[in-house]
């Protein structure tokens, strides 16, 4: 089964919104064993939509979703391009006009507009292809499925909470979609491991594939994430070739294989803290808080985390965390003694028995010969006492260097959890 | 001028990573008058890259930027693509072969492998198409940029501080580039609107463009972020479009249009604390961190903001934020009072005039029906001793309730400071 994504709007197409619509239909389809083979981003222009619809048809792709464009301004033009692409007029939908009002009217903005706008805007979205099955509507636009040439099209809205609610629905409900899916089987021994600090190469020798044929049992992707690298598998014909990889890349490189089941660091660590129950506090200088926006983005994080200090100014470091003027004056914020001053400072503020720490030059300005950008102090405090620091050099944008401070930050907490 | 991007990656369609690289380059062209037509994201596939380059050749668009595959396992397939698609072999190119070296040995994980995989995974990376224009290495992989048929191709990393990087270095060297940019025109009358707790409905009854026709002479995006809208304007052939509607906007929301040159909320809120020389803590429970990290993203926000405290666990919150336990006991950590001692307490705890608090239920988990997932309770304590507290009741799955927290957080700031 392979499937299409056509996501429209000017607003992800000229860079200005964070897609997440595609990913999330590929990550779901492909783990269903559905093939994604493409993702495309068109403006709002309704020719443009109707030909790579038109297109996707002809090249007998068994599903296409498109997302985005179901909006009430002059600039939502999916359904009709969908539509044109399948050559069927559009129509009012009786029903969907129903759906749009009711939901519509839940919003209290609803009412700062005239009943003259709310009847154009409700009608405009309860337009769909004649023929169309109606997918009801999560917020206000209901989306749409209809067969056309041997591929099921699909019609979502772009917000991606309306999204994801409205495809798993039509999952569950839409006799095409279902029909599409109980033809697919379940990408067998799919797994996605993720290992630390080792590159792509290393992985290439270490399966050393011209003498073992490993791969050819295998579908692999490999991808480089900052610090880290993902490897999804599966099996690829024969079972257990996942299993086979999945093996040698352990026995290559221990425990930088840190998660096995595709469970991101922040849960792994999560784990780690819940089993012995101990708990976890930071103390943030340069990332800012996004250590502790990452943590407790896992829900039931409150069992293991309490929370942190942002210590962006040298003054909260003094106060909050207790590091030593001495330090600050002498050896400066970014350095080993105030990383080792902080963690140490967040444990005992916090009350807790982990804590890491970090402070660093992010960039682009505050950079000296002595302290470069991108120089990082990484402390771990852990509860028999015992405090490490590392000292990392990262190169990259203000972005890029936080993140990769933040992300060696949970490894080495990781790491210190695993060996502890 | 029209410009394609195409993605490559198996880890980018199926969602594994987040897309950055086609919105900075659309971003980027768009601004400069180049209107990107369309993004197509692809699987690490020879024969998909080359027909979709081929496509884009025949469609006589002026400019393809091809994205990722340029790494060195066997997935790594652009290059051969690109070649294929313009119908030239590829060879050896000696002096990228010296900078892929050279790149390559600055590394120290670069010796975890044999030579003999260092010589393969070079010449496979110096690999290029005959007759393209190399492009050096930023990380280790060199780009390449080439005419066919009127059409130039550019070849870029994955990597986005790679691509970026060679993006700019291009931009400034490569002839087939700099000629494609000196054809184009700066968009006139551009710039971008960010508009708070306004919907789309209410923009399209206050442009009343059936009556007034001002959409005739402006191109005009609306993308409706979480709470926010941004509308993006450019002249459409008659100067002064853009202005007018800009002007009908102001006109009609007043201060809710709180940005006229694109500058997000964070930004607004740094200058009005530079200017008034204030500094700004947080008290953060169930965003754990992400106010912190949203407004130390902008470069010199150590001049305006101190830091905070993410208090998590309910200890904390007494502990260093000083919130009376009567309070957490009977009104609950997720409370008015609750809100309003964490504000009070990190502008005490911090030293600052300003202070942001933050405490709600962001599930899945945790809500009652007294206090349901999404009850949020945002404060803001102002230099006067003023303490402002709203209640918020979002909708939406985790992360989006916490993002919804944060984005209001930032809002009340924003308006408290412009009315102080």
């Amino acid at each position: 089964m392979r499937a299409a994504v056509v996501v429209t709007g000017d607003e992800v197409l000229h860079g200005r919104v964070t897609e997440r619509n595609a990913a999330f239909l590929c990550a779901w389809l492909e783990a269903r064993g559905v093939d994604p083979v493409r993702v495309t981003v068109l403006p709002d222009r309704t020719a443009d939509i109707a030909a790579e619809v038109r297109d996707r048809i002809h090249d007998e792709v068994d599903l296409v979703v498109t997302s985005g464009g179901l909006g009430i301004t002059h600039d939502d033009v999916t359904m009709a391009a969908v539509a044109a692409a399948v050559g069927v007029p559009t129509a009012l939908h009786e029903e969907a006009l129903v759906l749009v009002g009711r939901n519509a009217d839940r919003h209290p903005s609803r009412f700062l507009v005239s009943q003259e706008t709310r009847d154009a805007t409700d009608r405009k979205q309860a337009t769909l292809p004649v023929g169309a099955r109606m997918l009801p509507p999560v917020g206000t636009a209901p989306g749409c499925a209809l067969e056309a040439g041997g591929t099921l099209v699909l019609v979502l809205p772009g917000p991606p909470g309306e999204l994801q609610a409205m495809w798993l629905a039509a999952v569950e409900h839409d006799p095409g979609l279902r029909d599409v899916l109980a033809r697919t089987g379940v990408a067998e021994g799919r797994r996605v491991l993720r290992i630390h600090d080792v590159v792509e190469s290393q992985v290439v020798e270490a399966l050393d594939d011209a003498r073992t044929g490993i791969l050819g049992n295998v579908r692999m992707g490999i991808c480089a994430r900052i610090g880290e690298l993902e490897l999804t598998l599966a099996d690829a014909g024969v079972p257990g070739g996942a299993d086979a990889v999945a093996a040698r890349l352990e026995a290559a490189f221990g425990a930088a294989v840190f998660s096995r089941d595709g469970a991101p660091v922040e849960v792994v660590i999560g784990r780690g803290l819940a089993a012995r129950r101990e708990v976890l506090a930071v103390a943030e200088s340069c990332t800012g808080g996004m250590i502790g926006e990452r943590l407790t983005a896992v829900p039931g994080s409150s069992e293991w985390f309490a929370g942190g200090v942002i210590a962006y100014a040298n003054g909260v470091k003094r106060d909050l965390l207790g590091v030593p003027r001495d330090a600050l004056d002498t050896d400066g914020a970014v350095s080993e003694p105030v990383a080792r001053a902080m963690a140490v400072g967040a444990r005992r503020a916090l009350g807790t028995g982990w804590a890491l720490s970090v402070t660093g030059v992010a960039g682009p300005g505050g950079g000296t010969p002595a302290k470069p950008v991108g120089l990082v102090y990484i402390g771990c405090a852990a509860p028999d006492g015992a405090v490490v620091v590392h000292e990392h050099r990262f190169r990259g944008d203000r972005e890029v260097i936080r993140q990769r401070a933040a992300v060696q930050a949970l490894h080495l907490l990781r790491v210190r959890l695993a060996t502890a």
